[in-house]
């Protein structure tokens, strides 16, 4: 039985060029005590453009758009186009001042609702045990 | 201003002693094509148990709640309190069977909604780039 959650915005991404932040509601300032000591942060965004019924029934893409990619369920990709539009990037935090984190870079459409912000751990199995299919090395999976 | 979104359900996660897996609702199956070619899986399930307006409020924790881990506000931690209950865990796939994933371990409560599975691709940064501070390496950040 399918059940629903809410979830809210608490900011937005800006990325624009040579402006790459995250504009955190002032509400969520408490949040932030210790950001500073990590390097990268996860950082959860709703993907709003392919929040619709169309874009939430899509199961299999070609990834990126390219027909050069094989038909690939979204489970085995990161593409937009999936039953719920969440996305989460890792992100390298080059200043944070007051509520607005800027980062290196996101793969984000300007505007984008930010829904959370979280410590980036290291992940013991990376890097080189992890295996991917070979269209992934040309290109990318989303 | 704030605004909601909608997340739905699109399975259950099982973890019990001897048994970790999705299950994932029938109707998401053709979502798994190709899933089988990746050694892991960023798994997205919801913070159920923490889906409360108490929960939600909470901005600042002592990671893991031992006192002896600075208090640090939940954007520095991978606490289940926060304003939007996700958590994601990288994972590795043992097997694929119909709609039936099972992983080697995830730190999720039996039962927990599933709400979204994705190819897990490898972080260039990872692993000798991370930085973090010094109370992560004797305990966790949630």
């Amino acid at each position: 039985m399918e059940t629903e959650y809410k979830i809210v915005s608490i900011g937005t991404i800006i990325n624009r060029e040579n402006e790459c932040r995250l504009e955190v509601d002032p509400q969520y300032q408490g949040a932030f005590l210790g950001l500073e000591q990590f390097s990268h942060i996860d950082v959860f965004y709703w993907l709003d453009a392919n929040d619709n019924d169309a874009g939430r029934a899509v199961l299999r893409v070609h990834p990126r758009g390219d027909r050069a990619n094989p038909l690939t369920g979204v489970f085995a990709t990161r593409s937009p186009l999936r039953p719920n539009p969440i996305a989460v990037s890792c992100c390298r935090v080059l200043a944070i001042e007051g509520c607005s984190i800027t980062i290196d870079a996101i793969d984000a459409r300007d505007g984008s609702p930010l829904i959370d912000v979280k410590a980036h751990l290291p992940n013991k199995d990376e890097t080189e045990d992890i295996r991917v299919p070979d269209w992934i090395n040309e290109n990318k999976a989303d």
